[in-house]
């Protein structure tokens, strides 16, 4: 027999990685709640026909297909058509009915869409939904890339407000100040990359220079001058571009920065809107905040581009400041317009935030943040003596889970030794002893593995020990 | 544009349903982990390999196979290897690992298994975990079967001690009586099946016998007859069957069918053998339920055979006895020995409850037994009237967050109705109105949608009335 093994990409989480990602999870489900959001799940398979064309052709590529089942149980006939419909498979970045029909989720924005779109009568709107599930892509997997990872997502979609983009930033500033891992909320808008490419005169040109732009702190400004020159954009408009960069990269009160943009996109109309629509945005959150110290910054951006095309307006990215951690992005989003119109409900705006749970979990390990309280194993083990004090010992445990203790009987009577290597594996603090001399006396004798002291107490007094 | 669908025999969870599963879900965690046990999780992907065999012939058939990515970017010596495995399975039950490698999660069980044989030298034995996620299975959806649905189990493996079968048996008794659901707890043992195979001298029918008994509840004894003929058990064992089940069915006194069971299995040393762990583990549940008031029956039921081979020992199932509830097992589990040997790692036994989360649900929904403080959507909405009265609303809206107030302002200064019929379709109890007269104040005038009452109140009076 061959040793088991699980595919590339995928992971088994083992108790203790399993209660901190609940953790992280549910100070955000606390969060998202707190701000009137509320959770929807979607199945993992979707219509084949749902996924593809949504994510690009590299997307579509990575989305893993289920075999349609009962293959061998059709008509000649049918098994001819699906032969044809099997090499063209083999040949081009096809997929048949005949051979797939179902895939694996990809992201939670497009069942969401989906989901809006199919529930339009139920839904009251402007609706704000969360998600935490997992998605699955046939990426070629690295450190910190898995093929199964999850997401976790917010959006509002039906308002077109700027209301919601601030109460986003807030979503951001109220879960890492949870965390207490401090971060950069970084943002900008599509419009002001817009005007960008308006003032240099290239408008269609506009998506190539975004994807050059979103590379500056991979590769510098040397870099991006080279990619644009790759992508066709004119030499003679490069200043232009520096130019934002350099009048804004340094200040930190972004009060100044909208005042240099203001002056800066005064003869676009599309750039105005952005920085207009940044200063908005700003003044809400300042007014949301003005109840609450905030730890972390809100810095407007000016390079931040973001990759996915369907980013409209105000778009947001989280990145951690702190010195020790070497990571990209730890959260990011943006406005959308007509995402839903993909399905036929044309005309609904939406803006969301996506939390990066794999890289966020990463940063709080690295900087040693996991509260030890969210460490849920068992907290007293009580040793199996046998015999009669092994019936005492089952009286005990279930008083102890009465009390709310998590408890467990080693359920043999096996040798002291092993029953106590047993407790040190587990990492178990509480160790109850019940020989025959607490069972006459109705005590137990409690060990804590921690101070390794040892006293003899009541069932009652054991039981305040634990809880205290 | 084709109107969007979901395939056949998934679902979407809309908010009150997620949160409803959510409290079943957490019950359940909670139970576990007063119990001892440890969450794991696994991928939603296995390697086909892994899964193959272990289900049955109908069991293979009914997995979800996944397509293995990039078929199209091979040589075409691989192509035409290829086409050669695909002809292959378009003629039998047959999976190529050229054209799919992976599957779906078809149950819990074999993953923990793997996953056991995987992490051996870090598992401390005799290992408690709980699992909670979904599986898939090609069943034909039908009411109440899906093609996606959550499995969740709790198991101990490495200990023969029939303690863990008293704590599962506990387990189900809290996690019922926290439901408040009715339910009688069902118990066997195969040893027990096993002696009466051996009383009628057909030892090598046990499979068959169990089938047969197995469909009593459905078919009845005369349909329980039919099939034990089908599959050629001789008539005149037919007595000894019927008399084991006369003679059980109407004591209610597990002590009194003890009696009954080590007198009617004297001659068998399996039967006798089923009997004595019965015994045991009934002693062992009834000193841990010492110190509490059990509302649950647990009884013997000497026709419970539990469907899957792998059980080996004793056997439990759970139905609900509220006369209101037509409903099959919505719980059961039992011992099984070397499930482990199947990836190599032999001789550990191993004993667990399965709980059928989506029967519980209906069950609990059809009781209306669901907690209405489950539901945590938005308690209190911020109309919007714009200009300086938002900013007064965006002030207030973060005071009622602080204090936990699940809270939200309508984004957008519409009018009085169509935010009105927004808080009505969702459901919303408080609604803030804040004015002019109001905001000069710093008070605001509190709604109550549920008394129909109106009032002026300042914002500690407000969050007060609200978190009451």
């Amino acid at each position: 027999m061959s040793k088991p093994s699980i595919p590339q990409g995928t992971r088994d989480f083992s108790p203790l990685v399993v209660q901190r990602r609940q953790y992280i999870l549910n100070t955000l489900k606390n969060i998202f709640e707190i701000y009137g959001f509320q959770p929807i799940e979607t199945p993992a398979m979707e219509n084949l026909s749902t996924l593809t064309g949504k994510y690009g052709e590299e997307g579509d590529r990575l989305i893993f297909k289920i075999l349609n089942n009962g293959l061998h149980e059709q008509t000649d006939e049918r098994k001819i058509l699906r032969f044809k419909e099997w090499e063209k498979m083999q040949n081009q970045a096809y997929s048949s009915t005949e051979i797939t029909e179902r895939a694996l989720r990809y992201d939670l924005t497009i069942p969401f869409a989906r989901y809006v779109v199919m529930n339009q009568n139920d839904i009251a709107l402007p609706f704000r939904r969360y998600q935490m599930q997992p998605v699955w892509r046939a990426d070629r997997p690295q450190k910190g890339r898995y093929r199964e990872f999850w997401q976790c997502d917010a959006d509002v979609v039906g308002s077109n407000s700027l209301i919601n983009e601030a109460e986003l930033f807030c979503i951001y500033q109220s879960a890492f100040e949870a965390f207490k891992v401090p971060v950069n909320i970084k943002i900008n808008s599509r419009k002001i990359l817009a005007g960008l490419a308006d003032l240099c005169g290239i408008p269609n040109q506009l998506t190539d220079l975004t994807i050059a732009l979103d590379k500056l702190d991979k590769i510098g400004w040397d870099g991006v001058m080279a990619e644009l020159t790759t992508r066709n954009i004119p030499t003679e408009h490069f200043y232009i571009i520096a130019d934002i960069i350099n009048n804004t990269k340094n200040i930190t009160d972004n009060t100044k920065i909208i005042l240099v943009l203001k002056d800066f996109f005064k003869s676009s109309s599309i750039g105005s809107a952005g920085v207009q629509e940044l200063e908005t945005a700003l003044n809400y959150y300042s007014q949301l905040a003005n109840n609450k110290k905030i730890t972390n910054n809100i810095t407007i951006d000016v390079t931040l581009a973001r990759g996915l095309n369907y980013y409209t307006g105000i778009i947001v990215e989280v990145v951690c400041t702190h010195p020790q951690v070497k990571m990209g992005s730890i959260g990011g989003g943006g406005r959308y317009d007509d995402l839903t119109g993909l399905f036929g409900l044309k005309g609904i705006s939406g803006v969301g935030v996506s939390f990066g749970i794999d890289r966020i979990y990463d940063v709080i390990e690295e900087l040693q943040l996991f509260p030890t309280h969210v460490e849920t194993g068992t907290q007293a083990l009580i040793l199996n003596f046998g015999g009669e004090n092994e019936t005492y010992s089952l009286q005990i445990l279930q008083q102890l889970r009465n009390a709310k203790i998590r408890a467990e009987i080693y359920p043999e009577a096996s040798k002291f030794d092993k029953q106590m290597k047993y407790a040190n594996k587990r990492g178990i603090t509480y160790i109850l002893l019940p020989g025959d001399e607490e069972r006459k006396n109705n005590k137990v004798s409690l060990k804590n593995f921690v101070t390794s002291t040892q006293e003899l107490v009541t069932i009652e007094e054991c039981i305040a020990a634990i809880t205290l």
